[in-house]
């Protein structure tokens, strides 16, 4: 269990610490509160992201992600469901910039590493595992 | 963890996946994207289903289910919060034909068997467990 | 796996497994359904939660949580994101007084026991852990 505490940038906090406890391969899932989201979609066609910041106290539904490494340095990947004051729900890729309220992280680590690399036909950092489940395209 | 790629089917997809590694009890969580969500509401006064397909590019906010065996085969059950491009959310039942963009799953397998049978008072294929916190109904 | 039957109240269906089995730490996820939820906003400026109840039979798209004693009892604490019948979604801190239609929780004990106690500052009862992932404020 991870706590982050108020004004705490997720994704960087989580790359320090994984790679102060030498983490190369993890699962997480959180809760908690954030106080400003940075989030992303990304679109297959045009391989971009549109990102949109929200600035107001967020309930973290869910935070799901994963860490790999690339580039030797651990990554994290994460997505998150917002809830806000209305009992109405936000959410996207997490990216940086997204500052916790108080958020508590239970990250299992797993054995081995995972690695990610740039796949240029989807535009994105992609896994690199021998369990796909049949030959990619 | 296991990687589909562009085109899977994402319940079919886990089955044969469950099948071939014998996995009899397992649960999961996944992030990524679908093209196409296939989404169910089920009604406990009606007893049915009420289904919708979306098809665009969608983010998986969270993908969480469980696997069990039902009829000697093994049945994935899961539900998904996802993301549009405004940020906007819609969610529900996971159903067969919910198409991958490309998606994570984190799968932890689990000693023994988890049951599934048809429980005609509810309506449902419900887990066969001795760990209820009370006597049903 | 525990499964809640129709009727059952989520958290103190939870306190009382916990404290049965005597588990002192735990993390959660799960899947099902609610006919009823009471659902809760936290303020961090007035430290205040506001809250609404919903009466009708909504999936739990994600039910995600931990476990921490509190005064030498077991506390479940859990976010939850909801999908409606024409599957939007909406969400919050789930609070006592939220029924199950019928849910299926994956609870993994960790070893040792998790302590919250309360916050002041912050107004909540918080995880007393050593990995921060730095000193508070």
């Amino acid at each position: 269990m991870i706590r982050l505490e108020k004004g705490d940038d997720i994704l960087p906090s989580l790359r320090r610490f994984a790679a102060k406890k030498r983490i190369g391969a993890g699962v997480f899932e959180g809760i908690g509160s954030l106080n400003t989201a940075k989030l992303g979609h990304y679109d297959f066609h045009t391989k971009n992201y549109k990102f949109e910041v929200f600035s107001e106290d967020l309930e973290i539904l869910s935070l799901s992600g994963n860490i790999a490494m690339m580039d030797n340095a651990p990554l994290p990947h994460a997505h998150v469901t917002l809830g806000k004051r209305d009992f109405s729900v936000i959410g996207g890729h997490l990216d940086e910039g997204s500052l916790a309220n108080m958020v508590e992280i239970g990250l299992s680590s797993l054995p081995g590493k995972l690695v990610k690399s740039r796949d240029d036909e989807v535009g994105l950092n992609l896994l690199q595992l021998r369990r796909r489940l049949k030959p990619a395209g």
